[in-house]
Parts: C-alpha cells; sequence; structure tokens
C-alpha cells in the first residue's frame, strides 16, 4: 500500500475503534469467539500461506529455531483459538469503578476504565501472537495497527482476511484493525503521534531502543533487561544457589534472566565455590571481577560485562564489602528491569525492595518470576520499565486508561465558590451507575 | 548558571531524590512542618525580595491582574503555610499497596505506589505555587526541577533559598530540588528525557503546546479546554439554563468552562431565548449558527468559533437535529477535556457519559467542576487531556508510579515450568508486608 493510502486507512480506523469501544462486553465477547470459530473453519487457507512462507524462508536458510516459531499447524492453531477463548472468558477491562465519591447529595463522580484508543503493536515473527494482540485489543476495545515479522506475512495476511470475515456481520465490523504488511509502515506510524496513542513493540533490544529513540508516541515495553541478584552476607547457601542457578540457566535467552551477580565479601569464599559447582551441567562461563578470581577459577570481567546483557550461558561476578556497594552498583548499572536480594535479615530485605528502583525487586526467589502469567494478570500485553503508565508485567489494564464521569441534578459551582462545602464521601468500587452499557 | 552547570546540577539531583524516595512518611511531613516553620521565620526577606520584584513590575507596567498574583504578603504567607500543613497531613502517597497476591505458598506479590522520579514543573508567576509545588514534590518523593514566572524571580529565589535552610538539617538535604532561573534552562531540559520522568506546564495554551511539541519527556497537562455543553430533547429548562449560566459565566477564564453550547432543534426554541435571559446580567456575547439566529438575536458563528477556546464572556451555539449530532461535534471539534449532557432520560445520559471520549464527561451539572479540589482529591497537581498516565484532574497520585515486588522462600522457576500451578490468590490491599520503612 503506498503511503498515503495507508496513513489514511490509519485515520479512518478511529471511528471504527469508537464503536468497538462502546459495545457492550457481551457483544466483544461474541466476536472474539467468532473469531476463534472461523480460523477453525478456514484453517486449511491459514496452513497453506504458512506453507508459502515456510518454503521462503528454507530458502533463504531462517535458523531452524525461527523457522520452528514460524510454522503454524494444527497444534499452534488449537492454542490459539483456546487463548481468544480465554481472554473472552476474562472479566471486562472496560467500564470498570476505579473511584467512586459523593460529592454532595445527589452528585455522584466515578472514575471508570475506557480503552486507551489506537495502539501500534510490532512484533517477532510468530503468527499466534498476531492472533493474541487482535484478540486482546478486542477485548479492551482498542484498536490496533500491528506489524508481525516478515517471514510470516502471507501467514499473517491470510489470518487478518479470515478475522475481517468473521467480523463481517457485526456492527463494529473490523475497521479497527490496521495491518502493516512493511517496514516503511512501521516509519510510517512512528510519526502519527496525533492517531496512536501508544507503541508496544516487541523483538531486539536494538529494534525497541531505535522505537523509542524515533518517536514522541508513548512506548511500552523495555529495551534491556540486565537483571542482577546480590547475595548478602546474612544469606542461606543452598537457597542463593538453588535461586541463582535458577534465574541463570532456567532459560537465559530472555529478559528477566540473570546477568550480573554480587557477592557480598564475607560470603564469597563460601558461596562462590558452591555455585560454581552446581552450574557445571549448564557450562555456563563465569567472569569475575580481581576478587573473584582469586576464589574461583574463572573468566575475567571486564567494565563492559556488567553492562551487557548476555541472554545466553555466561554470567558476570562481583564482590562487594556492603549492601550499599550492591544497590549502588544495581543503580549505575542495571536497567530497572527486575533485580532481587538473597538474605535471610527481613529488613535488610526490605530496605532492599524499597530502595532499588526496578519494575520488579524480588526477596529469595528467581528473577523469572518477573512476568505476567506468573504474576496472575490473564494475559500478558509485555512488560515495561518506563516509569509512566503501566510499569512490569502488564496484562489487560496496560490496554485501558480512565474517565471521570460526574451525575447531578442540576448542580453549579457558584454556591460551593462561595463556601458551601463538599461532603467527599468515598464509596464503594461496585458497579458503576453512571457508566451503564452491559444490556 | 550556565548551560553545562545548569545540566550538571540535574544530573546531580537524581541521588538527593533517591534519598528522599524511601525515607518514612514522619520524615517527610517533618521536612514539610519546618519548611513551613522557616518560611514564617524568614517572612521579612522573603517581602523584601516581593517588592523589588513589583516594583520592577509596575514600572513594566504589568497588567494590574498580573500585579495581584505576584503581591506575596502576610495573607498570601499564611495561606501558602496552611496549605503546606494541609499537604502533611495528606495520607502518604509512597508505599500503599495497589494489588496484592499469594501466587503459590510462601510467594507473595505486591504492586506498590513509589515516587515517579524527576519532574519538570513551569508554572505561572504566582509564587505561592512555587511553595504548592516544592510541598507536594516532597510528600510524593520526587526531584523537583521548577521555574517561575520571571516576574516573580527575586521572591522565587529568596523563597529556594529559605527553603533550603530549612531542609538543611535533615539527611535528605535539598539536593533533591532544582530552580530554574532563566528561559534557556526550559529549554534544556525539555531535551533531558534520561532524567525527568514527567513534564507539567501551566501557563497559557500556546506554551503548553510548545512544550508538547518540543520534548519527549512524557507531558501532563492540557493546551485546550474547549468544553461543551449539549442540551437534549427531553430536558428540564430551568435546569438547563441554569447549568449553562454557571458554566460559561461562574469564572470564564479558565479551562472548564464552557465555549460551545449545542442545542436539539426541537427545543431551541423554548431554550435559547430563556437562556439568553438569563445570561444578560453578565453581557455575554453569543455567537449562533444559522438556525440559531433564527430564534435568537445574536452574532454569527464561524466554523472558527466552534474551535475557539474564547476563555472570555463569549460562547457559540449551534442547533442539532439528534444526539449522534451533537456527539459527533464534540468528537471532531472538542479538546477532550470536559463535556456535559443535559437531559431528563438517564440512558440517553449513560449513552453520552459511555461514547464522549474526553477526561471528564458530565450529565446534569456544571463543566466547572473539573477540578482536583472539588473532586476531593486533597491537592490539585494539574489537569491532563494526555491518554496515558492519570486523565482530568489529578491529586498527589499523579506523581507516583508503581512498582512489583515479590517475597519467596527460595522460590524458583522451573517447577512451574513443569507444570506445578500457580495458585493466585488475591488478597487485601491492606498494609504491605514487604515494603516495610514506616519507622
Amino acid at each position: 500500500m503506498d503511503k498515503a493510502n495507508f496513513k489514511a486507512q490509519v485515520y479512518a480506523m478511529q471511528s471504527g475503534q469508537r464503536r468497538l469501544a462502546t459495545l457492550p462486553p457481551a457483544k466483544r465477547n461474541a466476536m472474539l469467539l467468532a473469531i476463534s470459530g472461523a480460523l477453525k473453519e478456514n484453517s486449511q487457507r491459514i496452513f497453506k500461506a504458512n506453507q508459502s512462507d515456510m518454503e521462503r524462508s528454507k530458502k533463504a536458510n531462517l535458523a531452524l529455531v525461527l523457522q520452528k516459531r514460524l510454522l503454524f499447524d494444527e497444534t499452534k492453531l488449537g492454542d490459539a483459538c483456546e487463548g481468544i477463548e480465554q481472554v473472552a472468558a476474562l472479566r471486562d477491562p472496560i467500564g470498570e469503578v476505579q473511584e467512586r465519591r459523593l460529592l454532595d447529595e445527589g452528585l455522584l463522580l466515578e472514575r471508570v476504565t475506557v480503552p486507551i484508543g489506537v495502539i501500534g503493536m510490532i512484533f517477532e515473527s510468530r503468527p499466534d501472537a498476531l492472533i493474541q494482540i487482535i484478540a486482546l485489543s478486542l477485548k479492551s476495545g482498542n484498536g490496533i495497527v500491528l506489524k508481525g515479522g516478515s517471514e510470516a506475512l502471507e501467514t499473517n495476511i491470510e489470518l487478518v482476511a479470515v478475522i475481517r470475515e468473521a467480523l463481517e456481520p457485526f456492527s463494529a465490523g473490523s475497521d479497527w484493525i490496521v495491518h502493516m504488511e512493511s517496514r516503511e509502515d512501521v516509519a510510517t506510524i512512528l510519526k502519527l503521534d496525533d492517531v496512536i496513542d501508544l507503541l508496544i513493540p516487541r523483538g531486539s533490544n536494538e529494534f525497541v531502543r531505535y522505537i523509542m529513540d524515533n518517536t514522541k508516541i508513548p512506548v511500552l515495553g523495555h529495551a534491556d533487561g540486565l537483571c542482577a541478584i546480590y547475595v548478602d552476607h546474612e544469606y542461606d547457601a543452598d537457597l542463593a544457589v538453588k535461586v541463582t542457578v535458577d534465574a541463570k540457566c532456567q532459560y537465559p535467552a530472555v529478559c528477566n534472566a540473570v546477568e550480573t551477580l554480587l557477592v557480598h565479601s564475607s560470603v564469597a569464599q563460601e558461596f562462590l565455590p558452591k555455585l560454581q559447582e552446581a552450574l557445571k551441567p549448564w557450562n555456563v562461563l563465569l567472569k569475575g571481577d580481581e576478587r573473584v578470581q582469586k576464589i574461583i577459577e574463572c573468566a575475567a570481567a571486564s567494565e563492559e560485562d556488567f553492562k551487557t546483557e548476555f541472554l545466553d550461558y555466561i554470567m558476570a561476578i562481583k564482590v562487594v564489602d556492603s549492601y550499599e556497594e550492591a544497590v549502588e552498583h544495581i543503580t549505575k548499572y542495571g536497567s530497572h528491569h527486575t533485580d532481587a536480594i538473597i538474605t535471610s535479615n527481613k529488613s535488610t530485605a526490605q530496605r532492599f525492595l524499597r530502595e532499588v528502583d526496578s519494575a520488579d525487586v524480588f526477596w529469595n526467589c528467581s528473577t523469572r518470576f518477573a512476568d505476567g502469567f506468573r504474576y496472575g494478570l490473564g494475559a500478558e500485553v509485555g512488560i515495561g520499565t518506563q516509569r509512566i503508565h503501566a510499569r512490569g508485567p502488564v496484562g489487560l489494564n496496560g490496554l485501558v486508561t480512565s474517565k471521570w464521569l460526574l451525575g447531578g441534578q442540576g448542580h453549579i459551582v457558584a454556591p460551593y465558590a462561595e463556601g458551601r462545602p463538599f461532603k467527599h464521601i468515598d464509596l464503594d468500587n461496585d458497579k458503576s451507575e453512571l457508566y451503564g452499557g452491559e444490556e
């Protein structure tokens, strides 16, 4: 599509999004189930498009692990449809009352959740991600401008076509979906801060950093996941070993795996050899500072190693002389994603939980728990290290904002300006009286 | 101060902010009261600086209304100190539990509020605003880079000096305050998106728009307040008149005053003459479209009038044939600030409250209620029309974000990855077990 046409499509989707935003929950859920049904019915069309993507990728010698992610077969379709049905079953994120206050007799204030508006999402090559993203947008009443990996282009085009057909019978239609088919489209949307309210990029650090650096649209995401564990001098050595091994080895290629280990000097002599022994089965490359190298045999850690997200079986280790030195290191080198302390002293732990300024701060457990599903958020939209809007693992709550509703009986400000007091009685956040719209 | 020095001061404040952020509430409140005490003790120094500002402003023929705002005397000092004491008495905004969930036996998740970090605030010429802003930042544990109007420069410099002296005995000191003394400093901070987490500009529409257009830092604020009232055909004429008069005339120079009136055609004949009569004492200039002009004698409204925030005794009026036409007008011309419907039909009202996508949407009451104090927020930081972060009137909650705390007993992810289920038991949001720090 040429650039002017593409832009026009993005602007035009706003009215589609508004129709979607105010549908009753039952209607949005019915649309979700219609999509799930249509995907199953049209599976052969989708598989055929996916075969074509697969063949192209084989010819281009795409890495086997990526080919595996690209493959969209009966199993993955089944899982994707089950995912849609789970999203349909989730509590409705729209019209929830967050605050409720009687300002004065007959003057009721409510703050209720509403969709953010239009979300831009750019993600990796898995076709199932496209289905999940559209489902979450539909559930939360948001318009979506989305782009998957170019390897999956034919599959994604076919998926969007099937989804549009499924939504045709519904009044809200599918105008709230815009599918980007080229990298130029991504460059275009970065400038559309008058239409797109939030960008959620997934992918390599470099890619996310590129998005963050080239747009004025708020970005939900994280460029880096440089997570640290600090092993305090008051500690249980076996617990510290177990947690560190899990945080490094359970899945090292992800953002919440640990990269830096800080060990208090008074326990380094005991802890480091035990840890090294426990890490042997995974062949972890340990890079230590000078003091570490005096205790265990390992590679030398450079300054750069403490700034590196290895995403691999590699860990940088440093001996520190105090809690303060550990926190200072994390503040200076960390990426404010997930950091943990291992200590048996509760007040040291609480101090760490207060003082370390990261999206997720843990005590005596693995950094790998930083995840929307593990947190019980129902769905994971992403993990954000920005400070404004949702922080850390983000569920459907990251796709909503709020507005204030005020219902009166002819109330005017004049008497209050002249001294009439407000009552300001906080009420329970049960059902909204003002939003309505469940029918 | 030269630019390099100023920048260095902004970067250096981060460690001061971190010290402030983790102080127990009692300590932050004691600092607030110390400021209030010092301001009273040093009132003569402050009044002297203010006299100098006043003399300069008189010579420069500053408008009388602005001179009145600039004046800082015994009364204003007393009010400002009372304001500080009220802020000290407010519930602590830091360490509040927003979510609490037992993920599994012994694995407790908490989402708690924390300061945003460093806030940039640029405001008008009232010296009392500087005091209020520093008080709110201190209460919420945020660093503050702030600039008042240049007319108040000498007063502001003296106020900051007195506040710094008052904070000297405290461990957190006053390094978390940076006072900008020139416009160049403002241009500098717009580029410091690696230190400043949120900007809150107050001032003219043009000024706020300039800030929004020239920074990547998130902005809390509103450039425009183009508020509308729609008078439905099912309505109480007296109520509609009363609310419209208040919304236009109670204080027309502010963002939540009504600018556009939309009237359903089937009641225009009855309503408009009544309204015109009621508006007479204020000499309101009415600008009507062609249909309005056939009913009452008034000026002609141009397309531009419906895009104009008059901030004066002027109102643009249009006759519409349906609810849909009214909502369409508001969507096209409004600024998503505050819009109201006058109707006696509850389901029409609910539909309006759902469908109008503004920060504040009202039913049968004046748009002038859109205000943090009237909403009972305790303090008003600003009114935001952005969609991300706090929307509408914003209290101290607009100065905090959250982080996730997870406390375990050596919990690792491996068994869950192999199928062990989580419990995910939601707990009451009472006191945090993990954050601590009240002592």
